[in-house]
């Protein structure tokens, strides 16, 4: 049953896709979100633990507004809306499309109930697989289901990491789901490798997907610097920790500092007060200290780096190393939903690679402020408010992590947060001048 | 099968207890509790509309804790708890108890699921009836068990209150369950009534159950005055909101003015901005200009009064003038969960009572302030912090309202909330003084 | 020079006055104002510490604000303003006088600068001095006057602990003026002094003046009781400390037990973190064990209370004894600014009453909520927002203290203050129940 | 007399400079920031009108304490600080020199009076001199003498801009000194002028003074771009206004438009609801459609660029502009304390460069997130502190204002302050991509 027609007018929407295996990739991104809500039972769907995380609910409704909002209506004839509601209550932040249900307010929706979501997600799902297997999609719409289906993937990343603060945020201390603790291995000792800079590109080119702020690709000067060839550990960071990094102001940035005294931090987010456990999406677990250090905000990042007498990289020297690199790491596929240490994950890799941790595990808190490339344009229309408007006060990272779908990020990916944010699994690589 | 023994150190606690149908007294109002549940949908019971309203799977799980904690440890030798960390999740306020989970964090617990919580009801349950229907039931727990009950009968009625804010900051507007409205009826002419006064008693004096704040009955002298028939309307609200009631400092009290600017008060909580919808329990609802106004904090309240040249009545002369009346009204059973207009309500009473609708409806702000009676004792042990602690910055109201079962209500009632609440059934009856 | 002639058309202001000696009381009280300001520098006088402070030079324009807006304009024909601005400018909380510059923006007024307000205050003065020397004061305005001048020396008492307050949060811990601190002695052994109470009389009577909070006289009923002969000294608070009264829940009520936590609260505000010393107007000084405790707030007096087994009297408790004792105390014009230990105070008095010390020292909080005597009506017009307003969520205060001038104080006057309030001279009193 | 003797051990800080006048400029720094004191009242001096800001009477003791702290203490053997809590009391936000009045506190220093603080300067005047006229100011110290200067300097625009901050919070709307408003002239003609970029060089090189966050010059690569001839005028922000920039959430940036919703923001800081007025030093003018608009927030500037169809510079775009055209324009010295219109500031001036106003009138907010060159190195000690510690959340400005000294500025220098100030004279110049 098709209750909505092909439709005539175009919307333009820029980038291009190739489009053969659409609609095969829409079945597999949309059947991804809902095998990761298995483990949640029905009462976990609906609690905004703080306002930066959203409900569940709220994600599994978004990601499928979005296809509404921005290719069902414009494809489809007289196309039925399966709520009218919904189309206020689940946009996120896209002024354009018209006045939405306020971001701190999404937790008091325990109206309409998962299973009225579970229905609205099957009915556009139906829309959209006909319209897919139909010879009707627009050309440029191409591109908008494609933005829309990665678009679903960040939110997968959200969903298991929102999940993961509410459930922090019980006594109950309650796993997402068992997963078997990796066996703990020494990683290779911390080293720093020198690169030459000069005149670099950045950015991303090719006719692939991206997001338009890895746009356009254009040319960056480097000084020659030193990175690190892995992830900063668990065990490295309770160094810092038991060095008293956190009572000392001249390792931290001033607003930083502020934070810390202002928020009475003392440890990564998930740890325990003891500093020998911390809390996973498989419960609590013992602290492996050869493990890569999550759930810090950019201060502590930072902090740590300088405490350690090196630097955060750039956005550029990153992207740069990372280019020579192959795309493999810990990712969501994974299922351990925790970065692992680096020994265990290259086993068998026989990565020639002299940098390693590149991909997977933790996000890469970078040194570059979240800003265009020179020549930005945003996409046209709403989704032009995608990536642009945050442009400001937000920090980039980079690599993806151990909640990252594997086929969803790049060597150019620009991932960004506030410098305070922790509940993502955001780490760090150290990196130096060259003197 | 009975987990647990039935234990020989007593406790003792205040207050004597007719013991004859406690047990069934027992099944009936934890009856009543899971029939209130029935509309809910699982999505509802998590979420925390607000700090002072707590989710509904709480209430359900507090008031088994009640029984739990005050009862059966005391009553059984090796009561085994249902989950021992429920005992620091449901703890509302007891200090004496030990430490509790925060208020303001009631709506984080996704777990245990509802369906957990009904379980541990259930075991509760098993424990208390099997208890109950032994001989083994100490003394002194007879009062304990009674006021265990009374207890719950609160929590019903917040699980109302609470269940109506969550639903009025859902853009849906969901129906907690179909009620048909009322037809509206035009209630008495305002009239007031004189009393003489004088040194009159005031609290609780008898043989069945009352809470501490009631006692010890005690003189109090009254000068002469006048008190409305009937409850304040909707019509006769408006008329103040259309006098520009809201926006004259002159009728407010300072620290009420003070509220309304901060809060941009405009009209009762649940009325709609074009003043004829008000939300209710059976969803949004034309505006009934004969039905009692509620949901007004005491500044409304006090303010409307200043404005019709009147006053609020103490609680002294409320309960004077109560004392006389038959104890009927719109309660909870009435099933209405709405206050209903007077005419309507009185028909086929013939209550010979001049002072109408003093019970039920609505709960009336006094203009007393709670605070203890001279020679009041609170319980002994953690229960004496049920009533005692709260004595300060909160004013009395009395006489139920619709969400209010009828059983748990006397004419010494004293409720008690801060001058700003507005999410209960509060309204209000004029009173002045007579020159 | 008389700049502004004797207006003709009356407004009428509840309260009747001997005129006598108007215009040399007006010299007195406007003399001492002047006389407590002369300790400080100009740098002192514009800044507010707090937003319950104001700044004393706030102090001096609004107290002569006072006497133009209420008298001046009203009793002289084409009365010509200072400068129209401080209508604006100088308005404390008068609704009905017109808009008035904010509260907590008192303290951004460098300009007037304190030259320019000692010449508004000159300018007034004269004008003031003209009307009161000759026959052209109205009647009806010798009351407005006479409450003119205790508004006055309301402020004195508030300059004085608003100075108090700026010097504390002063790193260089100035004095306002050196001070001998009085010889300590031992005061009277602590003992209880019983009253049968019953059917008894509150509230002023008489031809003097009184505030509109004092009235009407009324019966109250009061069951039998027992006070304290004398004011809680800092030795038994401190035994209360040690005993570990700020980290015992069960004593506080639960409003004041928040408060604690929130603020961090352990000790009396002025008191330093070693118990040892307290700041005062002559500067730090070591703490005197037989001083009344002062700068509690309501909620560490009641919890003291408690935590002693007693409560605080009610208002009509302290109403009854004080009316049985003679008006003498340590007051403003002893010039300690700082209660005094009782023995000392009592030497030479030859005080007969065996309850000491209810006038002077410290406000004592008692356990009355801030409300209407039964038959209330504020003043008309503007002034009767002067207490009225003010009726909610406040606690009545008795006896005046060490910077209250005396002849300021009566036996039925009520001070009322915020539960949180610790800035003024209030301490305590204990009482209990007679079982 | 020379109360402290010089002292052998050295201090090492990084910085040549030429020592030759340091005496003179000495005297001529610290006599301006006298004569700029001299429109002020005593009462004036003491407020902290908002936490960004500082007392006047606070900025001219800590400008003195730098050199105390930094200078006297390692130049003169046994040197006797003029009062040792000033150490504590005037620190800025030196962790590595040690505890500090905390920033929003400043305003509660009625203590030490401002004849104190003049006495306290005359004091470290007098031995600064004599240690200038001598020859024992150690060589390293000449570099630190100067960064006390430059930060006097600093301390001399905050001093207007906390001023005029002040004075615009108080009704009476009090001039700091009668200035004449300048006659308003057209300015030239909104234009664009093209550079081709390329790999540029940027910050400073060379033998005088400068920042640390200045250097090493480093190699940046620009891409084509255009940049205005001149500032955005008033008109033209006016235009902005009215076209609906404040209601149109497409022009913010996302963080932008939430500030302008929280803050209500309708217009610059200064300006009039009527839009026809502006606040300046020199009291309430009409707005000059013709000169520069200034107190704009980044927020602001970044909207009114993108509802111009261009951007905002970046950091390094402005100085590659700027580094080709006079270092002259509308400064401190001129006396407007206002910025002025174009053409009025070119008349007679011959300037050959086609971009004007780089220099002077309003700092210019650019698209460049405030963060370290390539290979930078704070200087070492506690005066590292002195800007690298700032280094995230805050944009860069350049070129000065009409409140920046002359001899202060230079084509590298960076300012720097959050999205959200708007109290500096800041304001903004178009630029925009080649397409």
């Amino acid at each position: 049953m098709l209750r909505n027609r092909v439709r005539s007018s175009p919307t333009v929407v820029a980038g291009g896709l190739d489009a053969s295996s659409l609609a095969a990739r829409f079945r597999r991104v949309r059947a991804t979100t809902e095998t990761l809500c298995r483990p949640l039972a029905t009462d976990d769907y609906s609690i905004q633990s703080m306002p930066d995380a959203s409900p569940a609910k709220w994600h599994l409704a978004h990601t499928t507004w979005f296809f509404e909002e921005f290719v069902l209506q414009h494809s489809l004839a007289g196309y039925e809306f399966f709520d009218p509601a919904y189309r206020y209550l689940f946009n996120s932040y896209y002024e354009a499309v018209g006045p939405r249900h306020a971001r701190a307010e999404r937790g008091m929706l325990s109206r309409p109930t998962i299973e009225q979501i579970w229905a609205y997600r099957a009915y556009v799902d139906e829309e959209m697989q006909s319209l897919l297997d139909s010879d009707a999609l627009l050309p440029e719409m191409h591109a908008v289901v494609t933005l829309g289906l990665h678009h679903e993937q960040q939110h997968q990343e959200l969903l298991l990491t929102d999940i993961k603060h509410l459930f922090s945020r019980n006594p109950l201390r309650p796993a997402y789901a068992a997963a078997a603790a990796p066996a703990s291995r020494s990683p290779a000792p911390l080293a720093f490798v020198e690169f030459d800079g000069g005149l670099v590109e950045a950015g991303y080119i090719g006719g692939g997907f991206c997001f338009d702020n890895e746009q356009p690709r254009h040319r960056v000067f480097l000084e020659p610097f030193r990175i690190a060839n892995r992830l900063t550990t668990n065990g490295e960071y309770l160094e810092f920790i038991r060095a008293g990094g956190y009572d000392r102001p001249d390792v931290w940035l001033s607003d930083g500092w502020a934070w810390v005294q202002r928020e009475q931090c003392r440890r990564p987010l998930y740890w325990s007060d003891s500093l020998d456990e911390e809390f996973t999406l498989a419960g609590p677990r013992p602290l492996d200290p050869h493990a890569p250090v999550c759930h810090l905000s950019f201060y502590e990042a930072d902090a740590f780096a300088r405490w350690a007498g090196a630097r955060l990289p750039t956005e550029f020297e990153w992207e740069h190393v990372a280019a020579q690199a192959p795309l493999r790491g810990c990712f969501l596929e994974a299922g351990t939903w925790h970065p692992v240490a680096a020994a265990e994950q290259e086993e068998g890799s026989r990565n020639p690679a002299p940098v390693r941790q590149l991909f997977g595990d933790v996000w890469e808190w970078t040194a570059s402020a979240y800003a265009p490339y020179p020549g930005f344009r945003p996409l046209s229309g709403a989704l032009g408010e995608y990536n642009g408007k945050f442009m400001v006060n937000q920090l980039v990272l980079r690599g993806g992590s151990c909640a990252t779908p594997q086929s969803h990020i790049r060597v150019t990916y620009r991932n960004f947060f506030y410098p305070t944010a922790r509940w993502q699994f955001s780490g760090l690589r150290l990196a130096a001048d060259v003197r």
